[in-house]
């Protein structure tokens, strides 16, 4: 691809070009194409840039075509489709577990984590060594026929409410980024969810929440085991033995193992991203790295140094991550000014 | 699904009604639908039994309906969609790849198991013991990025011939499977490789020879890391840490792992076949579980004890699964009987 036009978000992005009469682009190319995919998005260099590269990569002819087969787009979930802040929601799943898990096991209540989880305190709770949050993580999450799992997930997503918005956690999807899942598949992308959350946990609401099969969905994984049961048929049991830890370098090696090829197009928030987000853009021919800020403190959150706030430990931010999207011409996405809209309005 | 017509090549499929009048219904059905999509496979009850499958699962309004995001078709690979006999093709990559790593690496060539590869003895090379042809596939399969293993392969596949066909490997494929795994496409199924081969491997070709996407490729699977080479970029590394080994009890495993859902449809021919059958049998509802003979020693093989034969290490076929094949009512495929062509014609 080198003598040919660059649309790339990446080391060799002609980002000025991008700047140029914005607003106007993105209303001609709207008045042609009658209906705004994203309409939640405000009129910025940010979202012409997105709609500038599906229509380059998409467009039969185009010297940066990519045929159908190879558009393959991979998100980060965790702030980048849904909020992860206070606390992930799979660990607000694993803390709400311990009930049940101690009301079938009785012996549990007084030995840790589980007794501290019991008294609901989220200071002391936030305060467990990791050794006592993966006892947790093994006890709610392995042990149980991967049936009785999503069973499990199922009516806890159907019942639990974030208590900011008093709403179900797959209500607190940001609208912007669904519209981008759907104006990527419109133009042939094959969409991804790529987390570093539970693979079995998202698989159980990834297609009613985002469009995104269960096939689609890559994430951290632990191993099962084939056996039968009483009844002489098959089961698989969730085993406490991970086989893919997908953050950091495990997005692109888990990528890999999923996937078989190297995304076109690559969305993320956090340091857990910087992998597959470097892995992305490496790729050659026009290659799409986002980066999202979580900037609006009273839409959504703020926090990282990059707003000039301390780190957090969910959604890492470290001002590197800043200073390498900068540097290496990746996209970053301002919540606050280029998102007209984050969640949908309630139900 | 308990009170409703069952078509179910499972435990309690109706498998005396198969046999009535089946080559008359064949013939209606497809005078009916004006083109045979399965043109290789001769007007047998096994025939029948595969359109009626596809038809009553895929009709709306239907009793036996599959939503179309729940048709998942899983297919074994060697024996099943190509030759296995008498190597794996796989294994003759490996033996074919050992002139050019010796070349790299000189002091191989007198060190096991490279020195009796290279004196071509394939009697001395059948005897190797399992950690000496362990030894083997971790130095032609892995250290290498994926990118130069994927080259080498292409490369491989594009020149090596089967010394009975005169052919190569990828022609070796079974014309009246590729016509099933159209027609089950063209129905809405989505379809997958499940192989005791290697994922890598197998993802170089599946496209072209099978219409089957890197992405809908389950194999036995090796770990990678991600490191930066000399020039910054990202690499992935091939490493000799087994993930997965798709065969027997990992069959059902892989694919709770890559695909996360229940096939509705697998077709297999070897006791690795044997837990990936069960498990799509299982399931409720509608499901179809094939199992190929391989009885036709003229145009292809035969082996096995069901064919009276002794059992073979490639593709082995125990009585027991015969038995349970029977027992459990599987749809078992004579290749002799009711396939009118297998190899497609050369180019």
């Amino acid at each position: 691809m080198n003598a040919q036009p660059v649309v790339k978000f990446g080391r060799h992005a002609l980002r000025a070009s991008i700047a140029v009469s914005a607003v106007l682009a993105v209303t001609v190319l709207f008045a042609q194409a009658q209906q705004d995919p994203l309409p939640s998005w405000n009129d910025t260099v940010t979202k012409q840039a997105i709609v500038e590269f599906v229509t380059d990569t998409t467009k039969e002819g185009s010297p940066t075509f990519v045929p159908p087969a190879e558009r393959i787009a991979t998100f980060d979930q965790d702030g980048t489709l849904w909020v992860e802040h206070p606390m992930y929601s799979q660990v607000i799943y694993c803390l709400d577990r311990v009930p049940a898990l101690v009301a079938e096991k009785p012996e549990l209540k007084d030995v840790e984590p589980f007794k501290t989880v019991l008294t609901g305190d989220r200071e002391a709770i936030a305060k467990l060594p990791m050794e006592e949050l993966e006892k947790l993580l093994a006890a709610t999450l392995t042990g149980m026929t991967v049936d009785v799992f999503q069973a499990e997930v199922q009516k806890w997503i159907a019942s639990a409410k974030d208590p900011r918005w008093k709403r179900p956690y797959t209500e607190l999807t940001y609208k912007p980024m669904n519209e981008l899942l759907g104006y990527l598949r419109d133009n042939g992308f094959k969409t991804y969810i790529v987390t570093g959350g539970g693979q079995d946990f998202v698989r159980v609401y990834s297609e009613k929440t985002y469009g995104i099969p269960p096939e689609q969905v890559v994430g951290s994984a632990g191993g099962t085991t084939y056996t039968y049961g009483k009844d002489g048929n098959p089961i698989l049991t969730k085993e406490p033995k991970l086989l893919l830890n997908d953050n950091n370098a495990g997005k692109p090696e888990g990528i890999h193992l999923m996937i078989g090829r190297r995304p076109v197009f690559a969305a993320g928030n956090s340091s857990g991203d910087r992998e597959m987000l470097e892995y992305t853009e490496a790729g050659e021919g026009p290659r799409f790295a986002m980066l999202l800020l979580h900037d609006d403190a009273e839409r959504e959150y703020a926090y990282g140094p990059a707003q000039g706030l301390p780190d957090t430990k969910v959604g890492t931010f470290p001002q590197e991550l800043y200073d390498e999207a900068m540097k290496d011409g990746w996209l970053v996405v301002s919540m606050k000014k280029d998102w007209g809209q984050i969640l949908a309005p309630g139900q």
